[in-house]
């Protein structure tokens, strides 16, 4: 068992924390500007004065922070876990961020004498909840080794997708797909709607064919039963998209779907729909066709 | 076993025909300003001089052809099955054409004491090779259930979707969501490529989340082992498109997806792709990112 310094205790960071308590890890954690939350200070979590303070105590340190500057700030920053870092500690980064940015902060870690590994998640609060997070990692394959007991408490499918940077890419990756997917899902089921058709024989007859997704299945159920409680809510769905699109800018990318996508979410954001689940990107599309699927 | 009339002998109608001979019926056809594939007649399948003719031999007709305007003269023109069916004949329509025609031709052809189903398949000329097309009906439950004993020798999933054109709205919807299930894995893919990271590993973890869908599975593959032989032609996924897309012009339904999808398969047709498999929309990010993927 490892003593793991955890920063970052919202929706995703608290049932992850809990489980690696639950398996009998030590923890210590840093929360910013507040107090720990009582049910993980009962189980034996201890809050310190700062992520400096946390690394000088932890082998392992684990980030779960919403966006990039979030995450420069808790290891880079003034009593930043780097002030703090003891040889060969190992950085685990599961948030959410950007690639290129991720490939920096992986050498000031490397630089300073630690290990480095980016490994976002996919799979929501659910997944989280669960332990079965989809984990995608980047970093050197002696460092993964290291960190895969750790992440098996979390996580079911691990994959070890390149070096530094290669978990980012392939989370950027996995929510340009999964946009996409559901704008796919979305005008196939409006389109069937509208031209009259039974949806829901549309989505089993479709489910059996080359137009299978697991998208279809989930969200294309949820666009029918008009159930848009999250889930995965639009806003972070949007944070997503616009790391791809940043991205793109930097690597000279032309992603049409992927803009066109974040621009439907952009219309559900506008109508009050930020905190929907993705599904309800449909909804997007139902106010410029005057029609809900199913109606 | 019936007496089947079966007209439009392309890539899809010889090996379903070839199926129903197989499975012991009787085929007679009409072969436009041409004459009788030689394999085809010595299997025993007889050539008349008109769809006129081939209605007053038949019980049940089978149309195979390529657009809107072809099933409409087989059918309703001069010399066609209309001037010679018989009282409860029943016809077949298995091309994939405009759903809102289709409600027309089904009424001409009931007011006329013929009944009607369209049942457009998807599969491709694979699919009809191994009589393993999914084929989405239109029409009354009766009709269905006579049909069904024919359309099990030529396909696998097989689903009653509603009433007459049906059929062609949900063959429309899935070829709407195949479109852009394939951007969102070119997309995907092809930012992850551009990023570095290892394509192969991002298609695999992609495969075991969210993300999952048999285009991702089967058409990621070819993206990445660059395959781009038909399977199913860029040129007839445009002239889906093109349906959906007239359709969507007719029912005050707009599918900003479905026509950026358009977009890049024009993009490939217009850099000789046309016949390229649709896995190959790709090609045309590619373009646009002066980068192809795995490179």
């Amino acid at each position: 068992m490892s003593k793991i310094g955890f920063i970052g205790l919202g929706i995703m960071g608290r049932p992850m924390a809990g489980h690696l308590m639950a398996a009998g890890h030590e923890l210590v954690t840093y929360v910013k500007g507040g107090s720990l939350n009582n049910e993980l200070a009962e189980k034996g979590m201890v809050a310190l004065d700062s992520p400096k303070a946390v690394a000088e105590q932890a082998e392992i340190i684990i980030t779960m922070v919403p966006d990039t500057p979030d995450v420069e700030e808790v290891l880079l920053g003034e009593q930043g876990v780097i002030e703090g870092l003891k040889p060969g500690t190992l950085v685990i980064d599961m948030s959410s961020i950007a690639p290129i940015p991720t490939q920096a902060i992986a050498k000031r870690i490397t630089d300073a004498g630690g290990e480095f590994l980016d490994a976002p998640v996919s799979g929501g609060e659910g997944g989280a909840i669960n332990a079965a997070l989809t984990i995608m990692v980047g970093g050197p394959e002696a460092s993964f080794q290291r960190a895969l007991p750790v992440l098996e408490v979390m996580g079911k499918t691990i994959t070890l997708i390149g070096d530094h940077g290669a978990g980012q890419i392939c989370k950027v990756a996995n929510q340009i797909v999964v946009a996409l997917t559901i704008q796919a899902t979305a005008e196939g089921l409006l389109f069937a709607s509208k031209a009259g058709a039974d949806v829901s024989k549309v989505r089993e007859a479709l489910l059996g064919g080359l137009a299978q997704s697991k998208i279809l299945d989930v969200h294309g159920e949820r666009m029918i039963n008009r159930t848009f409680d999250p889930g995965f809510r639009i806003r972070l769905h949007q944070k997503d998209l616009n790391l791809a699109l940043e991205s793109a800018r930097t690597l000279d990318l032309s992603l049409p779907g992927t803009a066109n996508a974040q621009q439907l979410f952009q219309g559900c954001a506008a109508n009050g729909g930020a905190d929907w689940d993705h599904a309800g990107l449909v909804r997007a599309l139902e106010e410029l066709a005057n029609h809900e699927i199913g109606s």
